[in-house]
């Protein structure tokens, strides 16, 4: 049955993106330093149109979150481009170039309104004003029988969380200490929404803890 | 050599003790959530009088944290009693009864002066109103070649934490999340003060993270 996911990788003080965060570095300062662990792996290299790259504990849980999708959802400044109104004769139109890597239908929840953007190799992108449970209806009609992906940002995730609308997440810990920045569960309470822990997998640099209903 | 070594549980959104801290319920609310996963293990049920209990991941990892302890640095409301001067006739004398489970020389961080105490089975409390780092230096005194360990309260480890005066701490992580309460790394910064992972334990209801100098 289809599944609401999505991972994120968050520091030993629980930030998922440090201070500072901008067009130019969303990321925010020292953000990339949760990203680290990941760099080395053939599996992300992969992705990323690079060859080489290691194996470790980490590339079957990188390969488990990429395969099954059949639906995105974003918000909008993960789309990116300026904020407010769509500029109407040169829109933005997301960071990944003609051929953008998500291959499927991909919703932007955004509160201004746009007609559909379709690219090559099978990615659209549809934009949704009416919030994120109209967002996730028809990320779940397009994903079918698939898994829909929360991609981000924290925000979002964390909406969809407190909703109870998440069926599994994987939190990437990465053993560091960010200081401040965006928590991802700043405002969620103290419940996991009927999530818990269903595996843990160890590697030198993260550990992956996959929380799922049981 | 001897090390500063301390060791705490810290939900997954970073707190290690829930809201409403009080004398009466010194871990605030929800706060037992964390401890939860060592109350099955034979290795506390015995450190508490008790039979019994089962061996897990943990075991080993409980063990070692109460091994080479040759003193204990604790602040003064771990010791407990009330706030301000010590009551000159009926001084609080510690939560532990006549003899406390220490065996070793205990040194408490507190404003008030007081003379030292002696109490069965080894345990001495001596009182330091100098700061942190006389308490260490008498407390690395008492110890010799064995280690000394910081029991807390969450103020107190950040304290030395921040003062780059830890050699080893064990988080130990609990997939749960408490909303609110004391976080261990509020204000300390980006930095991990020379610490890095050296060891991931993972069980099923905590993973076990050991940080030291290399």
């Amino acid at each position: 049955m289809s599944k609401v996911r999505f991972k994120i990788s968050m520091s030993l003080d629980g930030f998922v993106a440090g201070p500072g965060q901008s067009v130019a570095n969303p990321l925010g300062i020292g953000g990339m330093r949760l990203h680290e662990w990941a760099f080395p792996l053939a599996v992300w290299r992969s992705m990323h149109g690079l060859e080489g790259g290691e194996a470790n504990e980490s590339t079957p849980v990188v390969e488990e979150s990429l395969a099954n999708i059949g639906a995105t959802v974003m918000g909008r400044n993960m789309f990116g481009g300026h904020p407010g109104p769509w500029h109407p004769k040169t829109p933005w139109n997301g960071w990944w170039g003609a051929n953008p890597p998500f291959h499927h239908p991909v919703f932007v929840l955004t509160h201004h309104a746009r007609g559909p953007l379709g690219l090559e190799g099978g990615t659209t992108f549809t934009f949704v004003t009416e919030g994120i449970e109209a967002a996730l209806e028809q990320a779940r009609r397009a994903a079918g029988a698939m898994d829909v992906s929360l991609a981000g940002g924290a925000g979002v995730a964390r909406q969809y969380l407190v909703a109870g609308l998440v069926e599994e997440m994987e939190i990437n810990l990465v053993p560091t200490l960010l200081g401040s920045g965006e928590r991802l569960f700043d405002g969620a309470g103290d419940d996991l929404r009927g999530l818990e822990l269903v595996r843990t997998v160890a590697a030198a640099k993260v550990t992956h803890f996959r929380y799922a209903r049981r």
